[in-house]
């Protein structure tokens, strides 16, 4: 799927047409709809919606955008919506297209069968900008308060900058504060390494893609489109809304390896990404700050309950992630980290990985066994436990533990 | 044991002249002396020491003392140290004294007979000021850098005045920095309220009870022996040593039901306060700070490894505690907290609540079981065993787990 030409006057192929279509008769994340799409295709659903032949739930979930509408105009409306993305250079891509996120969409299809709401993937993605590449093994979200402190500001800026020249996509929303300062920095490192096409840092948007939102940051966007990406789900023209904030919050998620919150505040919408992370399987992490800050109270919050891991600079998320700290060792900024043969418990702490090697070669073992073989106390082996299972390294057995070989799962 | 007179021409029993002599003849912690001096007494056990009758670990503990000294020397020394602590009023107690904090003291047999080192109980105690009281249960050990921020400083004079608000002892050493902010801040509310007998803050010393140290905090010494209490295992004009912070550490650790670790930097000593206090099977909890303080770095890592609960104020400690919040609620300055009849998950987070109440009535459940009932992934049920199990509400039974009945175990 490609456009074929751009402007008012341009041609667009039925694939094009119907996902676009798609995208306008339902507001997302529709689960049923996405179904439906993946077993019919895009033209053959897009057909089937316009002639109210679809399953009752697609029907139902796009009966407030088509009953009464003639067929014909919905058709137009998709094709005015491609033109308009054409006038701002942006794309519609979809699961057929190489640049296709499809190894972060297919998180989607985990967490809709265990019943998580709202995790219907998006039918596709109109983006501007690099291609889409390396979500979310090579990719880290990072996400926090609009109202972002100094030092929250700082702070995020030294990550995105780090983990961005230790090879990895940032991936944010486009809000003032914690989101425009990781833009920001990432930005940094794309001028000093000219010539890569790979993106440094991407946003996701909760509005059309041809809109800027906030107005203020439509300078940012567009440099953004020059040395990464900008994406949407939504059609072109569409306002940002407090829901799809929330909504757009399941694709940031998505495409990152982990999720680090930098601020937050008590009621964060921040937090809501943290948790779209955790349902999807993603790694979780918040970064401290002072307690007298209401900025970090959302952040204590997530290490408080053990829900995040605490991170305190570029080196502990490549560890999180697993990836030997490039950071530290100043990496190349063309490279790609994590390729090298590496023992698997490499950038684990060194307690996780005494329990990773207290693991008998073959068979299950019980916690209590761990804690003989490793030495450490139950409640150590519990929580390494718990992260050597978030990076697949172990999994559960019943009541008993079983090592996981590395490229085995996940 | 009693003070019979004091100054130089008191006449001081058998049982605290045997005492003051076996505090003096070896460099605590010894484990295998403290069994001695339990089993024969202390009366018996020093006769034993003085004639090399006792067993062979002890007469290798105390040779370097006693080998070639006059025993009448070593007698007359011990009378001597009971003459100077009587100079500053201080008291020498035992395990058959009333205040003696036989609960907190009881700890090390347990760490010993893990096998853990240096977990030697103290034979007896100088104390000077107000009588020992609610160890560990009624205490909190706050702990921090002496070269503190003022940020540290700040959390950690909020945290002590609500918690001995609450009721708490507050527990730390004399050192500058996050100590005296402690104790300083406790003492305050001891001024607000007058006739209270209980102590509101102890101070133990890595030296004689006869000395300030540093220097400085000498008045703060001489306000603490009014509104609270300072203690000393060392013999009346021991000086500090660098090992002996570190010894006395396990002591602060043991007087407190949890130790908050407020500000560490990366090689502090306080984080053998908090590996003393996990050893003692005492809840540890750690303040966050900014990333960018080096002084927050140990704290860092006690919450990166998971070894320390995150508190950010008094109501987080309380709850870590297992005691409802009552520095919000506005306590009553001489009220003891935490008696009143309640459920036993009153404090605990919601969500380690949910996994106690997933327990059936009876038996043993594997961690599968209780993910299933509380409906929370297995990190969260694991996190939350490792809670309960400190909290005494749930054990481990082979691979399986049971709920423990509050008042079963301590």
């Amino acid at each position: 799927m490609s456009i074929l030409a751009s402007g008012d006057s341009a041609v667009f192929d039925e694939v094009q047409v119907a996902s676009a279509g798609l995208l306008r008769v339902c507001e997302p994340p529709s689960g049923a709809l996405a179904q439906f799409v993946q077993g019919q295709g895009p033209v053959a659903a897009w057909q089937a919606v316009l002639a109210r032949r679809a399953p009752r739930a697609v029907v139902s979930a796009t009966a407030a955008r088509v009953d009464g509408v003639d067929p014909a105009v919905l058709v137009t409306r998709a094709q005015a919506g491609l033109a308009a993305a054409g006038r701002v250079a942006a794309r519609l891509i979809g699961p057929d297209d190489a640049e296709w996120p499809a190894a972060a969409v297919s998180s989607f299809a985990g967490a809709m069968a265990r019943g998580v709401r709202g995790a219907g993937p998006p039918l596709a993605l109109y983006v501007r900008g690099r291609p889409l590449a390396g979500f979310p093994d090579r990719a880290v979200t990072m996400v926090g308060s609009r109202a972002s402190s100094p030092y929250g500001t700082r702070v995020a800026g030294e990550l995105a900058y780090e983990l961005a020249r230790s090879g990895l996509v940032v991936v944010s929303g486009a809000a003032f504060g914690i989101d425009t300062a990781a833009h920001r920095s990432a930005l940094q490192v794309v001028r000093s390494s000219a010539g890569s096409q790979r993106s440094v840092t991407v946003a996701v948007l909760a509005c059309g893609i041809d809109r800027a939102y906030p107005e203020a940051n439509r300078d940012l966007l567009d440099v953004m489109v020059r040395s990464g990406s900008v994406v949407s789900e939504y059609p072109p023209g569409t306002v940002p809304a407090r829901h799809r904030f929330l909504v757009r919050n399941r694709l940031i998620a998505a495409f990152g390896a982990g999720t680090v919150v930098v601020e937050a505040g008590r009621r964060s919408g921040t937090l809501s990404t943290a948790a779209a992370a955790g349902q999807l399987g993603r790694l979780v992490m918040a970064v401290p700050g002072p307690v007298t800050s209401a900025m970090s109270v959302g952040c204590h919050l997530l290490l408080s309950d053990r829900f995040a891991q605490l991170v305190t600079g570029a080196d502990d998320v490549l560890a999180v992630l697993g990836r030997p700290g490039r950071a530290a060792a100043g990496a190349d900024d063309g490279a790609v980290p994590g390729e090298d043969p590496r023992h698997p418990t490499d950038g684990l702490k060194p307690e996780t990985a005494r329990v990773y090697d207290a693991f008998p070669t073959r068979g299950s073992v019980s916690v209590q066994d761990l804690v003989v073989e490793s030495g450490l106390p139950v409640a150590a082996v519990m929580g390494s436990l718990a992260v050597l299972q978030m990076h697949a390294l172990a999994d559960q057995d019943g009541p008993l533990w079983r090592r996981v070989r590395p490229g085995r799962t996940g």
